[in-house]
């Protein structure tokens, strides 16, 4: 086993002056070292040499039983084991430990990863080392599945079809006190937490925790599972391309031209610094969100106008989808987005205002400090080797009728255009200022809304979201 | 500054397989190596060599301004700042701060330092290395104070004489978002909880950090200040005493036998490893405590009986008083709990079960899991130097008459004596069964109990917790 002193002296990458990180780096000086990456244990792809960042644990977590025989004989193994349903949201955390996105685990949480997780957003390795983990990835089961599985060490995860999906092994189950789960990971218990009421408040008292093995790829059959790249595809991606740097852009809305101004100006400064081809992953979040957030398939039509129409450069853009559920917990869950995207092999993250966050769901304020996710990334444990690169503000400028970057010395001529205002324009159908979004995006938008709108009603909106 | 490596390479001390530590050890060589610990800035000591363990951060805190003309200087510094007035528990951590117990924090927690404790437990270093801090170190003032304070750089700290007690330097004021600190310190916002109602509720919605220059030693004039020995003293003690192992236990409760066997067992497998004077500290804490605690005074005149009849060996216990307050928080109270004592030299901890805990103040339940507390101290980042010792629950054993390790394989001679009915033996005036506790400590405990009974009412006690 490495040692610590071993493995940091392996950290390849130093924050960006330029860029402000307000990460202190323990390694000043600066470099971009070539590793060794370790390829998944059952990739089919060879262990190859390449520039990417390391994955978490040192090898990217593959749970996906190889096609053939062994899938067959777990595929058989199922059958004879307890069952457990999987909701929709259990089997998004199946894909997403399954590819590596959570790496090292190897499964849902025992309880001392749990713990680790609650108390400390990070999990130290047999080795000493630590890897950052903010949101527990658990499953939970009720009294009478406890029961049913007794001293057995082994269960089968199915889906909504009782199709045998995962079998979980060398068992734990521990307890889930849900209260206390919620008060640590969202800093809150108010009603009406997304992630809280649709998975947690009616969850079973207990935790099941133990290795997790795949029996086939999670797939979903939307048309959209060609976006859905695991880390090592993408990894693949990135090495095909000769990126010598992977910038990581997560998001859950539509991609405006402020957003896009961000991500070019990134890349022009990673070029400056001396790297030769940076890669942009734009990464929207695919797995559940809040009923007021415009669906997957949505957004991913307007990312396509954005590449189509040259707002962002295809050759220097992978779209991808993420496959993990969103928990709208700000500075707790921007350690998960950003930690994650290490296990794809970017090695910088762009980080926003007010990340994963949300209203206030019974006050009128934001859930969290604009700033604190910011804050919180740039002092996260085991997130050192990735470099932070905190969001400029844009805005709409007036006078060159385009969105930039907001300069205080002339605020009058900005223009902050809000979701809610966007939102309201998309669905009025009328237009927003000219340069703010390309306008096969806000096309897509404007249909998006129109689709809400009951045919008998008229111009009444069918809210998606309740309240 | 030293690397991360070189300070870990220092990491003195390596868990005790015979005691079943489930703290995994990234240094599996065993032994105690000599170490030359830097003693406080203004200590009037000398640096000397010692066998203790080094202090978090590499140096004892000493935030007294020494006597004579500083010391004076300072005192008229503060005539002319903006004025905070100390709560009794703001003077209490204060104290704490002043003489080192949080180091390597020099005043009030920062943003920053608040943050990390917040959501990591632990901060981290200029030098990338890691410190555990669990709980907030926090001086809440009001909006009023934060407008009269504008745009200082420091501020007074007066008591409830307005007699200045310290000034706080180069501060940042930044939000005091209570529910968030609640919910993630304690993992619930249950109401009821003791430190929170006394000193949470009532705050002000800013926090003010800074680094804190106390003006001179904090004293409480109770009799009781020559127990309140600092870490530095402390040192110097176990140092006098050639102590080559320091183990603490804390406790805010009466010492009975049970607890006594404990640390008298522990002491005698220190030296079956090969230590040649390992020596106790018997640490009450001194700072706040819920109403329905034993006060400080009784507490120290029962453990004052338990040396004096012999339980305890007065040549190799050392009493004091922690002077901090009591969070009632749990496994994240717990690591503050033994982080405080590294800083006093301890490199040895005894961990109960459910330490830190309390009843569920709306519940019919123990607040936290009664395990979760050694597991999380256990894994918890910064303690890895400390050996940690898990308690052997010890019972009155009716055979031996006396007070002993409980033996699974004879559950029916075991009587189990627990605080409620120790305090209703108590309070009647009753006996527990012999070799529970020394008579002279019981004698204490009862006299506690009958100060409570009104002379008016005969028999009814005044009940010292409100429900």
């Amino acid at each position: 086993m490495a040692s610590m002193a071993a493995l940091l002296s392996k950290s390849p990458i130093q924050p960006l002056s330029f860029l402000k990180s307000t990460q202190p780096s323990p390694h000043p000086q600066l470099g971009f070292s070539k590793l060794s990456v370790s390829w998944p244990r059952r990739s089919p792809v060879c262990r190859i040499s390449s520039n990417l960042i390391e994955p978490d644990g040192g090898r990217l977590v593959d749970l996906v039983v190889p096609e053939g025989v062994e899938r067959e004989v777990r595929r058989r193994d199922a059958v004879a084991c307890p069952k457990i349903k999987l909701s929709g949201i259990d089997l998004e955390w199946v894909h997403v430990l399954s590819e590596g996105w959570a790496s090292p685990l190897t499964g849902f949480m025992r309880e001392s990863e749990f713990l680790q997780t609650l108390h400390f957003n990070s999990i130290r390795l047999h080795d000493g080392s630590v890897v950052n983990m903010s949101v527990p990835i658990v499953l939970a089961i009720d009294d009478a599945q406890k029961r049913e599985i007794g001293d057995r060490r082994r269960v089968a995860l199915v889906d909504a079809n009782d199709k045998p999906v995962a079998i979980l092994s060398d068992i734990e189950i521990y307890k889930h006190n849900k209260g206390e789960r919620i008060a640590r990971t969202w800093g809150t218990i108010a009603p009406g937490l997304p992630y809280v009421e649709e998975t947690i408040t009616k969850a079973g008292n207990w935790l099941i925790g133990g290795d997790l093995e795949v029996i086939e790829p999670i797939k979903y059959n939307d048309g959209l599972d060609h976006y859905r790249l695991s880390p090592a595809q993408l990894r693949e991606e990135f090495s095909r391309r000769n990126a010598d740097a992977v910038f990581a852009f997560q998001l859950r809305n539509p991609v405006h031209n402020g957003h896009a101004l961000l991500m070019t100006d990134t890349r022009r400064r990673l070029l400056e610094m001396g790297y030769k081809n940076p890669v942009l992953l734009l990464h929207p979040l695919g797995g559940f969100t809040k009923a007021d957030d415009v669906p997957l398939s949505w957004r991913i039509k307007q990312h396509e106008k954005v590449l189509e129409e040259g707002v962002l450069n295809p050759e220097t853009t992978v779209v991808a989808i993420f496959p993990s559920p969103m928990h709208y917990a700000g500075p707790t869950e921007v350690q998960w987005h950003a930690k994650s995207r290490i296990n794809a092999g970017a090695n910088f993250y762009i980080v926003g205002r007010d990340p994963a966050g949300m209203s206030h769901p019974t006050e009128n304020r934001d859930l969290y400090d604009a700033d604190h996710g910011k804050k919180v990334l740039s002092m996260a444990p085991g997130l050192e080797k990735l470099n932070i690169l905190p969001f400029k503000v844009a805005a709409y400028d007036k006078k060159q009728m385009k969105m930039d970057f907001f300069d205080p010395s002339r605020p009058q001529d900005f223009l902050f255009i809000s979701g809610t205002k966007m939102r309201n324009l998309a669905k009025n159908r009328e237009n927003p200022p000219d340069g703010f979004m390309c306008p096969g995006g806000w096309k897509v938008l404007c249909e998006y809304y129109g689709s809400l709108v009951s045919p008998l009603d008229g111009n009444k909106l069918l809210e998606a979201v309740p309240a």
